[in-house]
């Protein structure tokens, strides 16, 4: 084990991103043992026996006893709270690093509970998930291929940064580094967004009168948008009140272009509407080649 | 080919749909002749050559010479100009059906080219379809499970009605009856509003000063709108101003629900947004069962 990137990892919240890089390093070999941490011991003892990580414990301080790599893994909104009861446990050499998919708010919670944002904290973002959550989704090629985004800041210790960057290309995925609030403004137009109107579309067809016949003839398009709504609504829920700002921008720019589309509608403005349609399909098929 | 259902079929519009079903009434045995009817030749050669269909012409009354079934499969906007000059040349005889994804506006186009809706033309809508488009997308199972809607009017031809419902299902699709303005009104919600939701969202992130990034870090939700988005511009183009009354009721709908939750995530509202979130879900999940 001497070789391993990482001595001793400790994942708190071990859920389909945790476990699921939890099996990824376990898989390279890239950690002497792997501790998971949380508050539902029968989901960690259940984390155990699939062999997802080597042991753990419901005490904060003990889960992280020595690690030398803190992986946050808990729902955005849960990290706050868990920075401020972990602060004086941290092993002094140990890298912090997270999972969240909201940049801004992380860095903002350990500038309040460690007065400065930890030199080795690197904020980071796997680009990865499906639809399912907890541990039994987890799989351990969940990050082949995808993009992980570390926003490290000006003063981020360039070994941390370096060896969490390791780490994920390790594991099979493309990482890329971005601003804080660039990442949060990305994220908000392509994912964050995307789940809003998803979750608003499902929720306005099933208080139609003719809700039955919408769900029994959902064709192509809404059956897309069934399947995002299908995702977990306490992690959309942090999510959006963690990226409140630039997801009002994003939401606000979407509704202006769609009041646009509207009017053209009602005038039966066919070359607005053509005009539209086609610019969105030419970005998307410009886009997809690259 | 005595037993087949249909002596020679008159296919008008061999793209994706007119030439599925021309490959799965092969397939089935279901025919004796198809012929392909349209504007271009090379294209209907290409159709002949890859074996979707028996011989074509680009002359209408030659194309439905002798047919005892008629298929109406180009995109709806070009339904009208067809049956008009499609009137006097249809075999007495003949059946017609088409597959147009709004069936208010065909109904409207027979009684204004016919002076009344022929008894024998049986309206259809077979919810199928891919991104792709072109004959050359055509395969003979793209309708196996789907659902095909048929609505017919009061007066609409029992033996004709039976004959095209048994021809859909012969096929392998799950043949449903309503209403012409009950299908319209379901298929705003379930289809063409996230269309144009899709269209809306990749045409303003396109115009975002990000869109770089945007496109390279299309995560799950932006990457199932971009798929959207490709579909052919002009057809939708054209189901959405057919479709326009009920497509602006359901698209008004969603822009109501969709300002409250601006406004809920505008003031913080946790418990609004996490209703709406896990109301979606709960939704979704049920029908999904069902």
């Amino acid at each position: 084990m001497g070789d391993a990137l990482f001595q001793r990892v400790a994942i708190l919240g071990v859920g389909l991103i945790g476990g699921s890089l939890a099996r990824a390093i376990r898989r390279g070999g890239l950690a002497g043992e792997i501790v998971g941490g949380g508050r539902d011991a029968a989901h960690l003892r259940r984390a155990t026996e699939l062999g997802v990580i080597d042991s753990y414990s419901t005490d904060l301080a003990q889960a992280v006893a020595g690690a030398d790599l803190v992986v946050l893994a808990m729902p955005v909104g849960g990290m706050a709270g868990v920075m401020a009861r972990l602060a004086e446990h941290l092993p002094a050499e140990a890298i912090i690093t997270d999972v969240g998919s909201v940049k801004g708010c992380v860095v903002d919670a350990a500038r309040e509970v460690f007065g400065e944002v930890p030199a080795r904290l690197v904020p980071g973002h796997p680009i990865a998930g499906t639809e399912r959550s907890g541990v039994e989704a987890s799989f351990d090629h969940l990050f082949d291929g995808k993009k992980v985004i570390l926003t490290p800041l000006q003063h981020t210790d360039r070994e941390a940064l370096a060896r969490v960057d390791r780490l994920w290309r390790e594991i099979g995925a493309d990482v890329v580094h971005l601003e804080v609030a660039h990442h949060d403004e990305v994220l908000a137009a392509t994912s964050h967004l995307p789940h809003v109107l998803a979750y608003a579309l499902v929720d306005t067809l099933a208080g139609m009168q003719e809700r039955t016949e919408i769900f029994e003839f959902a064709a192509g398009g809404f059956r897309d948008f069934t399947r995002i709504a299908s995702s977990d609504p306490g992690m959309w829920h942090d999510i959006c009140l963690a990226n409140k700002d630039a997801l009002l921008s994003a939401l606000r720019a979407f509704s202006t272009g769609l009041g646009e589309l509207e009017k053209a509608l009602e005038k039966g403005d066919s070359e607005y509407l053509h005009q539209v349609f086609s610019r969105a399909k030419s970005a998307r098929d410009n886009f997809n080649q690259s």
